[in-house]
C-alpha cells in the first residue's frame, strides 16, 4: 500500500460534464481531460448507453477480454480516475455497472459506451497530480504514487 | 458534450444524511434537498432496503418501466445528483445497484426504496447551481448546462 | 432522517491510497485510517480482486451471511465511509460490486478482498467526525449523528 495526502487549503476544482446522445463516453471524457489540461481527478457518473463494450482483465493474455452489451442500458454507476500516462497526457480509467431492461446488470472496465440520452459526470480535480506507469509484467498502466508529483 | 467549471475558492458544503428503517429514500432525500434549499449537489450512498422499485427508461413509451425488488437487499451503490427542476425546486436523480442474499444484483433508476436498517448518504453541494429541463422529445428532464446558472 | 451540515471554509483533506497485489483491502484500509488518524471520511475505489468475501445482512441471525467470490473479478464499484467505532478507533464500512469474466456481477458488504493487481482508492475526509454505535437490536454498528461530534 502506498498513500498520498494531497495538499489541503485550496478547494478542489469541480467540473460537471454532460454528454449527449451519440457521444462515445471514453473518447469524449479523455478529450475533455486533455483539452482542459486536468492532470488528475476522480469522477462519478450516471446516465444511459445505447450500447457499450466493457472489459475483464485476463492475466494470461495480459489484455482485456471484451464483453459486448448491445442494448440500451442504464449506467447505474461509473467510477473512475484521471492520471497522467507515460506520454504525460491525462488518461482515463473507469469501471461501470450497467442495468438492463429486466433489472439484471452487467459490468466491467469501460472500453466504450455510446451515450443515449445523457451521461451526467461529476469530476473533481486532485490538486497534485497522479501518474500512471506501464507495468511490463502486466501489459497495462497502473497509478504509481512514487512516480507522481507532489 | 457540454462542461462547466465550477467556482473554486470556496470549499463545497458537505452534508451527511442518515435515513432510518421505514423511510422511503427518494421522498426523504428530495424533501431534505428542498427544505435545506440545496440547489445542486452530487451524492453517493450505501445501506440497505427492505424493498425497492427501480426503472429502466423505455424510449418507445417515453417512461420508466418498473422493476420491483420485493426483498431485503443491500444498497451496493447509490450515485446521483440534485438539480433544480422546471419549477425551480431541487429534484433528485439517483441510480442504484442492489445486492440480494445470494450475491446476485439488480439495479436501475431509483423510483422508490424503503430503508432497512440504514442509508448513509454523503451529499456534496455544487456551488453554482444546475438546472434540469423537461425534454419534450423524451418525456423526462435532463441536466441542461446552457440553462444552468453561473 | 437525521442530517448534519459539515463545517465549510476548510477544504477537505483528500488521500489517494493504492493497494497492491496480495493486500487484503478491508484490513489495509482500516489500518490506513487508524494509522493516519482519519476520524471520518467517504471513499470510492475501483480495481480488481483475485478473490473476495461479501456479506448480505440477515436480520434473523443478526449477522452477515457470507458469499464467496473465488475468482478474479473487477472491482466495478467500492463505495464506503469511515467513522469512529464504539472503541473510538476509525472503522470502515464498504459495499462493492464485482464483475466476473462473462460480465455478470456479484456484490455485497465487503468482508474481505485480496487485491490483484491494484485498488485505487480516493478517500475524502469529513471534517467533523462521525460516530458508529452498536445497535443492540441489530447486532451491528450504524452511524449515529446524535452521537457524532460537531
Amino acid at each position: 500500500m502506498k498513500s498520498k495526502r494531497l495538499a489541503a487549503g485550496d478547494a478542489a476544482e469541480v467540473h460537471v460534464v454532460i454528454l449527449d446522445t451519440g457521444e462515445e463516453a471514453f473518447t469524449a471524457l479523455t478529450q475533455f481531460a486533455q483539452e482542459s489540461e486536468i492532470p488528475a481527478a476522480s469522477l462519478t457518473a450516471i446516465g444511459a448507453f445505447e450500447r457499450a463494450t466493457v472489459g475483464w482483465f485476463d492475466f494470461d493474455s495480459r489484455s482485456y477480454s471484451k464483453i459486448e452489451v448491445d442494448k440500451q442500458c442504464e449506467v447505474l454507476s461509473a467510477i473512475g480516475d484521471i492520471a497522467a500516462g507515460d506520454d504525460g497526457k491525462p488518461s482515463l480509467h473507469v469501471h461501470v455497472v450497467l442495468g438492463l431492461s429486466d433489472g439484471s446488470t452487467r459490468g466491467g472496465h469501460l472500453l466504450a459506451g455510446t451515450v443515449r440520452p445523457t451521461l451526467e459526470v461529476i469530476l473533481t480535480e486532485v490538486p497534485e497530480g497522479l501518474r500512471r506507469k506501464k507495468r511490463a509484467d502486466l501489459g497495462i498502466a497502473l497509478i504509481d504514487l512514487a512516480a507522481s508529483r507532489g
